[in-house]
């Protein structure tokens, strides 16, 4: 920190005219607030449009950020399509079991998490501007929506209304992604935080895992809620009672299959597609096992029926009337931004790794458009996921079209596959989600917050506890409330720091920071590090400066000395309002009656406006405020020799 | 706007040895969180305490602290006690009038009003330390309180219920204003800023003038709304009934005659007591002329029946349990927060009129305890009246003492004059209570807050309008709302400047703010004006400095010319979290790959510590952070004729 100032004897000295005083007071007008809102307004309407191009230009380049496919879609070659029809075959083998799972996650039927995996990725794949992402249903977005909307409709009671929910939600989830995107209001994704995220991701790890236990152990009654406690208990009781240990050990076996050839992939980085397929080996596996051995009349839980064929309309299933509109798109508002969050998050990685830029708004409109258009076609919340985006850059994809590649398949096994589902345990169901957890949880990352900022790291714990211990709602609102609280209370309660010269310059830095810098004697220079004055912390700051004003001066006093002049040095403080106008003018008011001269240096734009039209800089004198900290000492130093009494 | 730097040249040319670069890595570690939250626990526990004191004098000086009225008490002469004797009975003969007209307003029986003119200002003047305010029932308190209660229960239906009610929220005003005194929680107060409170009054005021039209009118049967629109129908279809203006020929002769003596009063400070007992006086004869004329026989409206003696206990009228405790403690606290406030407002400005100081904390733990204890006596949430208080100053009070006075004279006229009271036409109430308003409406402050600030302005238009359209919340609610938005969309849309050279100096500046400063060919420098680089900001940031150093790049590369490096200059962000950790990260690794230098200049001490911590200082290259742009600017300089590319 600290302020640094060149003495205005340099200025003079390299051939400077007017004094630098001047400069301070005869600055131009800042923009006043009805030229930043319009200008904001302008910047949203027309973001960065070169100028001088005719009406067909401008459509056509819209049309071409709209669907970014028409730009790199006229370059495409047939190499690139060879990666890509390997790489979205891939992601197909990993995307049917995990959709399967996740829409049992999300307590619908294993076909709608199947659909999920055919309309949203050919939307986003003619829309989106990621090249790597695989789009789809993903295990956050997926509790999240069966835990908010259960608690309004119960899925086992009434399945057909608890279902045209969640496509009433996701419904909403677009309209608030394509609304984000269109008003370019992607700053609220930004409210959360990434340590907020991580945490987040973590607990909601963990809480999926536990949700699994259900498939895993075949247990038939279980909780509606997520949080650990209740879950582990209502475990308790099931295994109190008869089970069957076969769904466990199929489960289990298959899990340990795929951690195996995980860790085989990772160990040769040419094996990745054995990753990949494992999920889908395990499903065949298993469903051939019980077929066979008929273990289904033995307790081993089975899928059973799966409709196929392409995804039905769903759009006389979405209400826009009724009691639960309202919760829906609150609902929806909170899918949203996650499903955002994580396919921002997910693309901005990649793209950074490959060395393009991705536009977040634009993203978030193609996102809105894939959940719209989803909702309407029987899909839940789709966004981008961590571990399929992940093989589908390790499978070598150049494009989105391996997206749709992905989805055709998806599109295939629904006509021709869904018969053989039918005796697929439900306890690999679970494997396979619960082999893709400790993607989400990343460890090394919340020790490298904690290592670079505990208050981060707090937020990233209240995240993690709130989820597990609460709800997901309770620990996203954890999160937002401590990174928030933070910002706030470094708002009204900024640092203030006493500067002291650099030995041998005029440079004035923090005395604390740089503990070789000297006091001048007879001269209190502060520093306030708050870049806005205001309402919120002018009397703390009032407070703060006149006590050690006033304590200086004692103590100068004590030392048979005395404190002539205090600099204010206001470089931070960006803007001010009238409260902390009236601050600085009780400030001035009170060191004037104890006879301590008042210098204000380097005062921002708007602050020294605001200052002239409040009539202050006349109270204070333009010749007390000064461009730098060294000129405010310069000026200070020659007064006190003036009064001859120079210490 | 501009940060400051000297040219390390100018460091080695007065003698010092090391090269500041190593200054900045070398900083020692600033204090961790865990010392920041002690250190705040420590200063919030023990104030300001002088080391090796004994047990026995820190108890007396808890003492003196908590009774100031010990510590002046010693040197009270009778000369202070002639002074205040007088100012207490000029304070009795206006706050006898007002208490009644305000206990009208909070459709409170007219004694509850004298009652509270009773306690509280006696448990104030042993406990305050303002020596100027005059404390009792005030108009905002009563209009916020009455609009607020009657939702809950309605007076006129159940007047005790009510009663209870307010006693209840009077109860729990005075425990938050207490708890916000006992855990220096003073800044909640700050939350308003000055322009909301401006607004707020302003339309309260206006508000309470509307609400008269009952008393003035003679009105029967009136709304519970507080809006204006609400209240204006009222009143049509009261007019459009048989009504009797004697009330209003009697309302308004007795204003005329109050804001007569006032203008009077303003004139000539010598008759500045006439202003004050006009009321008195108004009452006093309105009251012999209905009762000589029997005036009430033919429509005039009076008080009727005030019950006499001291305040009764309330201790077993206030209700811990029930179904409005919740809804009487968020009543509780609103008015603690307006109440405290105003009080604090008022305490100040004569505070710092006077010469001295006033410790808000303090303040809040008097008044707490003032209306905890009026709670228990039959009085409701009282504070500082600005009224009262100036005429207070005006009559020369010297000390607390005059709140005796008054609070004994009070007592006095409960003990033998409410009998009087009989006849006095509520007209006259209402008249004296549009007497107080013209003070609480201050265009002259809404003025210059236009001039000075536009954006407070509109937090002071919205918390007016919201008063006067909406409700009295409904105005706290907006002022609240526009104040924190303004702090929340500067924290996540912070300026960012580019910063010239002033012509000769090593004094870099915002170019926009200082015209005539110049760009150093080939290297681009950038000031991020946010005190905390953050998840909020730093996709933000972000993208706005890539943007402008490749649109900078491709400028300059069509003027033929290279851009060579980018100067940060963080001298403005005083923290970082892991977000714009990332986004440095990100910076310098784009930079690099287009070749572009990156360096930083002047991080503040939690962020450089956080750059070493997070190993960004090994990336970045510890030899491109500097303490100075000016070193920043000569290293890339240097650096860029190394290469043989100079331009």
């Amino acid at each position: 920190m600290g302020s640094l100032a060149s003495e205005p004897a340099s200025v003079t000295k390299h051939g400077v005219e007017e004094p630098t005083e001047s400069w301070v007071l005869n600055t131009p007008e800042p923009p006043s607030l009805w030229d930043e809102l319009t200008s904001v307004v302008r910047k949203t309407i027309v973001p960065r449009q070169k100028k001088s191009s005719s009406l067909l230009k401008c459509s056509i380049s819209a049309l071409y950020g709209l669907f970014p496919i028409l730009r790199w879609g006229r370059n495409y070659d047939f190499k690139s399509f060879k990666s890509d029809l390997m790489a979205g075959l891939t992601l197909a083998s990993l995307g049917i079991p995990q959709s399967i799972g996740y829409a049992n996650l999300a307590k619908l039927s294993p076909q709608y998490g199947l659909y999920t995996s055919v309309v949203p990725p050919l939307i986003y794949a003619v829309m989106g501007s990621s090249r790597d992402i695989a789009i789809g249903p993903v295990a956050v977005v997926s509790l999240l929506l069966s835990s908010m909307i259960q608690k309004v409709v119960d899925p086992s009671v009434d399945p057909n209304a608890y279902r045209k929910l969640v496509f009433t939600a996701t419904f909403f989830a677009g309209i608030f992604q394509a609304s984000f995107g269109l008003f370019r209001l992607g700053f609220l994704v930004d409210f959360l935080s990434h340590a907020a995220i991580v945490g987040f991701m973590g607990g909601a790890a963990i809480v999926i895992g536990f949700q699994q236990l259900k498939g895993l152990l075949g247990i038939s009654h279980f909780t509606n809620k997520t949080d650990v406690v209740s879950v582990i208990k209502a475990v308790l009781v099931a295994v109190n009672q008869p089970w069957h240990p076969d769904n466990f050990l199929l489960g289990c076996s298959f899990l340990i299959f795929i951690l195996i050839t995980r860790f085989i992939s990772r160990r040769n980085k040419k094996l990745f597609w054995l990753a990949a397929v494992a999920p889908l080996l395990s499903v065949i596996l298993s469903t051939l096992m019980v077929f066979v051995t008929r273990a289904d009349k033995h307790g081993v839980k089975i899928i059973q029926h799966v409709d196929g064929g392409l995804n039905p309309s769903s759009a006389k299933q979405i209400q826009f009337t009724g009691p639960y509109v309202g919760k829906c798109a609150k609902i929806g508002l909170i899918c949203a931004v996650i499903a955002l969050t994580e396919a921002i998050a997910v693309g901005r990685s990649f793209a950074s790794m490959k060395g393009y830029q991705l536009d977040g708004n634009k993203e978030m409109l193609a996102m809105g458009f894939t959940n719209v258009a989803g909702s309407l076609t029987s899909c839940y919340v789709a966004t981008g996921s961590f571990s399929r985006t992940a093989v589908n850059v390790s499978a070598g994809c150049k494009t989105t079209i391996s997206n749709i590649v992905m989805a055709i398949t998806v599109f295939i096994a629904l006509e021709l596959l869904t018969r053989l589902l039918y005796y697929t345990p439900v306890a690999i169901l679970a494997s396979i989600i619960l082999s893709a957890l400790p993607g989400l949880i990343d460890i090394k990352e919340a020790c490298s917050i904690w290592e670079v900022d505990k208050m981060d790291f707090l937020a990233c714990l209240g995240a993690f506890l709130g989820v597990l211990f609460g709800s997901v709602e309770i620990g996203l609102l954890i999160a937002v409330a401590i990174s928030f609280f933070r910002i706030i209370i470094s708002s009204i309660r900024p640092r203030i720091e006493m500067l002291g010269r650099i030995q041998g310059t005029d440079i004035f830095c923090s005395m604390r920071q740089y503990p070789k810098t000297t006091e001048t004697p007879g001269i209190l220079i502060i520093h306030i590090e708050s870049s806005f004055l205001c309402f919120m912390n002018a009397n703390f700051i009032r407070e703060r400066v006149m006590r050690w004003i006033l304590d200086e001066r004692d103590d100068t006093e004590k030392a048979g000395k005395s404190l002539q002049s205090a600099v204010i040095d206001m470089s931070n403080v960006m803007n001010i309002d009238t409260s902390g106008i009236t601050v600085l003018e009780e400030i001035h008011k009170k060191l004037t009656s104890v006879n301590i001269q008042l210098a204000i240096a380097n005062p921002a734009w708007q602050v020294i406006h605001k200052m002239k039209l409040a009539r202050l800089v006349d109270k204070i004198g333009g010749t007390w405020i000064f461009l730098t900290v060294g000129e405010a000492v310069e000026a200070c130093s020659g007064a006190k020799k003036d009064d001859g009494c120079g210490c």
